[in-house]
């Protein structure tokens, strides 16, 4: 899948989705790859000590003979996240054109909604010679609708994914045209987008899923019962009609 | 996540994603369950010898000391299906109340387009009492994006993801909305509709992927390209706009 003008002597930058949060739903390609490279690369926000991801993925890891390199991003200010991934890239070429292979880790899946997203174009435009393997991961989402017990869609059906920055009238127009709507990252306005779900028709018609697969899991039927406490940025909300 | 009338006495229902295709891409944890289960059921459609989901696990399952269940189902009957289903459950009932671990197997995830909620829905309708687990897969929405190297979506973007049943008008209702759409099954319909996409505006940023991370994998970047021959199954079309 690499283009053709990739250079063998660089090392491999390796996109690895580790998956929803339960360390056994890490695929066996991802556990064979995350043994035996040398760099794991892994993005951290500016209030967490420990990244998602890493916490996931550190059983896999051997920081006697493997090294770990990590980014804090700014998860508010879009500019100032797009120049910290340009300087991860770059500080990622440098490995990987000594040869180096390096393995980026992100939880749940590479291509929905992840950081890695910004890396893998900042090497494409400014590297093309280096080769990118990315191995695909379980998403929150699929992960969320197992613990929940909710079929997402089946035959015939659509499905939406938003992020959770939307209010009331963006709902509106997915529920008319999609049979169930994913809402990730549950905040504040989608709180109080919740409370006009009666009015769409829709009351009981939501499950609120935190963490799911991990320890701090929290599946929730009824939507009324939850409260600012329940924010949490690795949440999402199934609604189906 | 069970029922409280859940009864200890039964065998536990799995319902197993094995991933899109690549054996490696299987979880740890469907790995150890596929390993111990002594029943192993998988869906069949008419006309293929052996099920897809079946290709994949089959290195994980000893038929010496395991058994394989497969049922039959028609494709294009929706209620002769539903029948098959019914009956399918009743057979899996039997043997879940013997006390026997029952592993059902879906290519991608049990969530997702899969033929496993069926299933789910009839156990639980009829046979509460018994312990269902839902253990997520990769699906091949992933993995294509990965093969073709192309992120879903992004910070604050949408995605949409649809049956290739529908139009040229639900397209542009799509398209209207969000910013990455996937089309699963590619079909006659939809390679019709594609004709239309340069006056939609979408000439160039289609992607067509069969059978992402299998060995007869192809991922074609000009629609234009695409004809009968590449109508399959298990193949989607992503659109980014």
């Amino acid at each position: 899948m690499s283009s053709s003008a990739t250079n063998p002597a660089c090392g491999i930058l390796f996109g690895i989705g580790v998956g929803p949060g339960d360390p056994e739903l890490v695929t066996l390609k991802a556990q064979r790859v995350l043994q035996s490279v040398p760099i794991i690369c892994t993005p951290h926000s500016d209030t967490s000590r420990d990244s998602f991801a890493l916490s996931i993925a550190r059983q896999f890891i051997d920081t006697d003979r493997q090294e770990l390199l990590r980014f804090g991003f700014p998860t508010d200010d879009a500019v100032a996240a797009s120049r910290v991934w340009e300087t991860a890239a770059e500080t990622l070429a440098v490995r990987l054109k000594q040869g180096q292979d390096v393995a980026f880790i992100t939880e749940g899946d590479p291509m929905l909604f992840s950081t890695f997203s910004y890396v893998l174009e900042s090497i494409r435009s400014n590297h093309p010679e280096i080769t990118v393997e990315i191995i695909p991961g379980v998403s929150s989402v699929m992960a969320a609708a197992a613990r929940a017990s909710l079929p997402l869609v089946t035959h015939g059906q659509r499905l939406a994914i938003l992020p959770a920055v939307y209010g009331i009238d963006d709902l509106r127009e997915a529920i008319a045209n999609y049979d169930t709507i994913v809402l990730m990252k549950v905040n504040r306005v989608l709180l109080d987008a919740l409370a006009n779900l009666e009015s769409l028709g829709l009351a009981g018609k939501g499950i609120y899923v935190r963490r799911a697969t991990t320890e701090r899991e929290q599946v929730v039927r009824d939507l009324q019962q939850l409260g600012e406490e329940d924010l949490d940025y690795f949440s999402l909300l199934i609604i189906k009609r």
